[in-house]
């Protein structure tokens, strides 16, 4: 044992000085500061393992990077917000699945993109390749293709990993939840689209965090003006990426990088800009229909008359007031087929914009957008996990929960309300002594009810610190035992806010602490 | 793109070459069928990244080895059950907190003894060495500590990984739920103690899944045991892990391994045999206080003592019925230091007892004893994060929810109630075409009043195929909409069950929706 020991330690003393070369090779190199900051994490780690000098092993007590753990109060807000969201998705007669937490690498592989450099993959254990879930659309199409499932309408909320720059200050982490809500099946078009919709304004109005715009966009418009502003079949996709930068560059940037990275015609990069600068209703729709230029695509065409088509629903569902038409929005994720959304908080000041995030992030960081929710359709993804290539079309939400828990704790914070991490309705105390198992007698009771009842874990606590455990926990009343009680077969119940105290019999106790406290 | 894309293939081309070598060398090695199998699907894998012959993807669709996926169904019992725990630990006044799925390597390292071999690493992507949560208990200590937090009561249900041989018949996974309960905090003795038992027999009668039997015993009792049986001190802990075996062997195999294995005198082991064949209640700790031998270790005398207190508040908990003092219990984790306890489930065939898992498990997993639940008193835990050392005693349990998930499943497969996914009140219909824009208004009305409605995605929907989905999926009213119900304001309702149908004015429509489904 004692040898083992040894030769462990000398393997962690041969890794520091490894580490410790490399950390300074990179300084040497002038390596950014995060890659920097990487290693220097590790070598810390590697040196605690050793322990200190005086022997003792010190730990890291920290997190890993970019993750935090919740506290009961922010618990008590997650619940909340959880119970917002899932009570919409169920108004909408949506089922619930889950899948495992990571995946056979292939099955993320070729999914994301540019993306895919952030994905956490688990070490080779002698097992199958894994990796951490990314997102939860890409095991929703493995799902489906692997239980052959054609329709179905489900949400799904779990944490997905990205192996991305923190930046928690503003709700950006790399574990992190996603609330999912999808519509898998053929049907008629724009009409499961339009629900979607429905649903990010029903939520985030319910949320009320403040106002807020729906963007919408179609693939097949951004395609087929790509195509008549003479942008090659074969950069599309990458020039679709520099569109999706308008929310966090200006137009001038971003054509610069589409003439000098991208390699496209400053003329073609004009027509583009001229595009991305609209927005508007069923009506801008209605006038690209008829633009020279564009109408010469019938992709475009066919993306134009479906949001025409998605407007009329929008207001039999009674939601245009937030929906825009912005032929800016492009969104990055590669599987996206037809109509595109992302929802964006606008009023100005509502979510925290420190720029220096714990790890010195980039200063682009700060020109935030407020992005609360976003989706779109992906026909095609399913298709890809089908051994014979049976698409199954599909359309979806994803509702960016952490970024409103930000806003929710600031919030809480502002506020002067108290925020309950339990529900207990009642606890049982006494002023005097020896009586616990009496105490014991009387919770259990309580709980055998279904109460939720508390005692404290002292044979003797004084009744002070019994009262105020209560007022600390908002817990609205106390029954306190006594000798005289006992004999009397009462209880004295203390409402803890007014400090009023009444006599009632045992018999008579359980109803009445139903009555007190059926509101809560 | 497709030079990579051919560099790309030519390297997968050799990992196959390089793992057809491994499995072939392991075949001829005569290596374990376990093992081989690993090694093949990873071969499978590569294959399948490479595409087949027709140069289509040919993915291998599955969930990583030992993981499911839930469909409605499963989710639908899943919620039940959480429902059921949660509530009884809101009833007993806990918070809840949540912490990171991975932790960093070294949180985990030296908590778990032998098992320790079973936890997921994460592979070194040039950042922090980190590891998949192996349970909810160390990350509990690990935010303890880090918070300075000295007495908490929280639960915490998410999920844990252990890369264990799974035999998933038996509810046995690599990704698993726990649901933890504990109480830190330092307080009179056995009082939090007794209060976790009371919580392991409130969820396991409210579950209903038969008879139980909860086992206890104190690790102080065994180490006295060992002691005055003439164990050596530095075999205690790997004596112990031999009688935590008694559950899965008869007492002979058990003896054997002490004697031959771990080096034990046939006289030491002998003694101990005879020990740990004793259960009883009260009694039996009062009988061992007395006992010649026992009372010879003070430690075992503080255990012995300590469960006669425990009895004592038990009874006033209501809850003896089903605890017993057992003292061949042991169990298996490194960090209990006093009271400890196991719930099994005693009627026969209540578990599926399939020998055969998928991967060929061993005949001895047959031998079931259906453990859910199980924890103990850990007070030196959290002490082993602090850089200080401050103790933090704590004591907990934990719910064996995979399990209670298997009986759950299987009794609904047998039952003829049928589960219910979603919780949808009305369907909004109509018989005649063209009548898509009035239905939209009209589920419009209902989800903005609260209801949960649904309406199919389709323009023109057959009236059977709207209250076919009706009978699937469970739904009890349809709103019926015609030209005629348009004209007199009114919607026809149609109750599923009875096929009743009446005409409710559209006023009246949100009333009696509620009225008629307030039971659901």
């Amino acid at each position: 044992m004692k040898k083992k020991a040894m030769e462990d330690k000398a393997q962690i003393q041969e890794a520091i000085k490894v580490q410790g070369e490399v950390v300074r090779k990179l300084k040497a190199e002038k390596a950014s500061r995060e890659q920097i900051d990487e290693e220097v994490s590790k070598l810390l780690q590697l040196k605690a393992q050793l322990g200190g000098d005086d022997g003792k092993n010190q730990f890291v007590l920290k997190t890993p990077k970019g993750t935090r753990d919740y506290n009961p109060k922010q618990m008590a807000i997650r619940e909340k917000v959880f119970n917002t969201i899932v009570g919409c998705f169920k108004r909408h007669g949506a089922e619930t699945i889950d899948t495992p937490v990571f995946e056979l690498k292939e099955t993320l592989t070729g999914k994301y993109g540019e993306d895919s450099k952030l994905i956490y993959d688990l070490k080779d254990q002698g097992g199958e390749l894994l990796a951490l879930r990314y997102d939860l659309t890409v095991p929703f199409a493995r799902y489906l293709a692997m239980n052959k499932i054609t329709n179905i309408k489900r949400y799904h909320i779990a944490k997905v990993y990205r192996r991305d720059n923190p930046a928690m200050t503003r709700g950006r982490y790399r574990e992190f939840y996603q609330c999912d809500f999808d519509i898998a099946g053929q049907y008629d078009a724009m009409i499961p689209d339009a629900e979607c919709l429905k649903i990010v304004h029903e939520i985030l109005s319910e949320l009320d965090l403040g106002d807020f715009r729906i963007k919408v966009n179609d693939r097949r418009i951004l395609d087929g003006m790509f195509a008549v502003c003479g942008v090659p079949d074969d950069k599309f996709r990458t020039i679709c990426s520099t569109v999706d930068k308008l929310d966090k560059m200006p137009w001038e940037e971003v054509k610069k990088e589409m003439v000098n990275e991208k390699g496209l015609s400053e003329e073609a990069a004009d027509q583009i800009g001229e595009y991305v600068s609209m927005q508007g209703g069923m009506d801008l729709a209605e006038r690209l229909l008829q633009d020279q230029k564009m109408s010469q695509s019938k992709l475009a065409c066919a993306g134009l008359s479906d949001i025409k088509l998605l407007f009329t629903y929008l207001q039999l569902f009674q939601v245009t007031d937030k929906v825009v038409f912005d032929l800016s929005l492009a969104r990055g994720l590669d599987y996206y087929t037809g109509i595109i959304y992302e929802a964006v908080l606008t009023q100005a000041g509502v979510a925290p914009v420190t720029t220096e995030a714990q790890n010195g992030a980039a200063a682009e960081e700060s020109v935030s957008v407020g992005s609360v929710a976003g989706g779109g359709r992906y026909d095609g993804l399913v298709g890809m996990f089908d051994p014979k290539g049976r698409k199954v079309p599909c359309v979806g939400v994803s509702i960016g929960i952490e970024r409103v828990f930000s806003i929710m704790e600031q919030k809480a914070e502002a506020s002067t309300e108290k925020i309950r991490t339990t529900e207990v309705q009642i606890m049982v105390a006494s002023a005097q002594k020896n009586l616990l198992e009496e105490k014991l007698k009387l919770v259990t009771e309580l709980w055998n009810a279904g109460i939720k009842a508390e005692v404290m874990y002292k044979k003797n606590p004084k009744l002070l610190s019994q009262l105020q455990h209560c007022e600390e926990s908002g817990i609205p009343l106390v029954a306190i035992l006594g000798e005289q009680e006992l004999k009397d077969g009462v209880v004295k119940l203390r409402v803890v806010a007014t400090r009023e105290e009444v006599d009632i019999s045992r018999a008579a106790l359980i109803d009445e602490v139903w009555r007190r406290t059926s509101a809560a």
